[in-house]
């Protein structure tokens, strides 16, 4: 599923938070598993990237399909996670979800250990994202609605000094 | 302080988590008040959002001063919550802390019920952000070290149908 609300949470060890709704097949299958995949989609990705995440995995599952094989997605494997990653998008995170019984049942809050992390290079390197150059690689936030903003530009903050008391 | 890792977390009612490391005056001041308001910052800001989040209020608080009054930063007042809101953001979410002592301590996530909401009527309309025409309010998203990436474009995905069996 396109799984809209996510972020970090710890870095040393890296953590994420993602919420996933009870209705969703997706928290079926990473309850049962105890990982899962961050996929971060870009540009021209947004179709299936809406498209999987208004459509349920549960309907194809019934006819012993899923959502990769229905709408012919290319992945690969992961480092640590058995879960397929999805080819083509900007950073993959492959996580270990933590035992939150809580959260889940509360707050529909996921949170996972980082276990491995892949990005694409052309956009990401030395720890700092830069798109210029890679538009098709710019990612993908969904507003609502299948509306999503793109990744512009980027620009750096000087720290002030405090006015004289 | 500024908080780059925030999300929303539900709908009905509004709720968003956000994570406050323990080392931080903001999250003393949180968990005393039992409220906080999320203030959405916008390119124009960005020493502002960097300084403010690379400076401790502690370090002013023993002179009798407050990061307000020490950058000059221009307030208004709440709908509910007595924080004070900035001017100048794209968008403004008060919130009630959520009594999650587990989260706090395990995880630096403070959960929060959105009391209030408002947001500069120039970029959200309707329920949609729109910032063509008004770069200046174009929304900023820190990555690390005071780089901050800006929102840029938008665009609209479409459902596609599963390929047949």
């Amino acid at each position: 599923m396109a799984a809209a609300w996510s972020m970090p949470v710890e870095f040393d060890p890296p953590k994420v938070a993602v919420v996933l709704d009870k209705s969703t097949w997706t928290r079926i299958l990473l309850e049962a598993s105890g990982y899962f995949v961050l996929n971060v989609p870009v540009v021209g990705q947004a179709d299936i990237t809406y498209t999987v995440g208004s459509t349920s995995g549960r309907d194809l599952d019934g006819e012993g399909r899923d959502k990769f094989e229905a709408y012919g997605l290319e992945t690969f494997e992961g480092e640590v996670v058995e879960a397929p990653l999805l080819a083509g998008c900007a950073a993959w995170l492959e996580c270990r979800l933590l035992p939150e019984p809580h959260n889940h049942e509360q707050h529909d809050l996921f949170l996972g250990e980082v276990v491995a992390a892949q990005a694409d290079e052309r956009v990401f390197k030395d720890g700092r994202w830069s798109f210029e150059g890679h538009d098709e690689l710019r990612t993908l936030h969904h507003i609502t609605g299948g509306h999503f903003l793109v990744v512009g530009g980027h620009l750096d903050g000087q720290v002030l000094s405090p006015k004289p008391k």
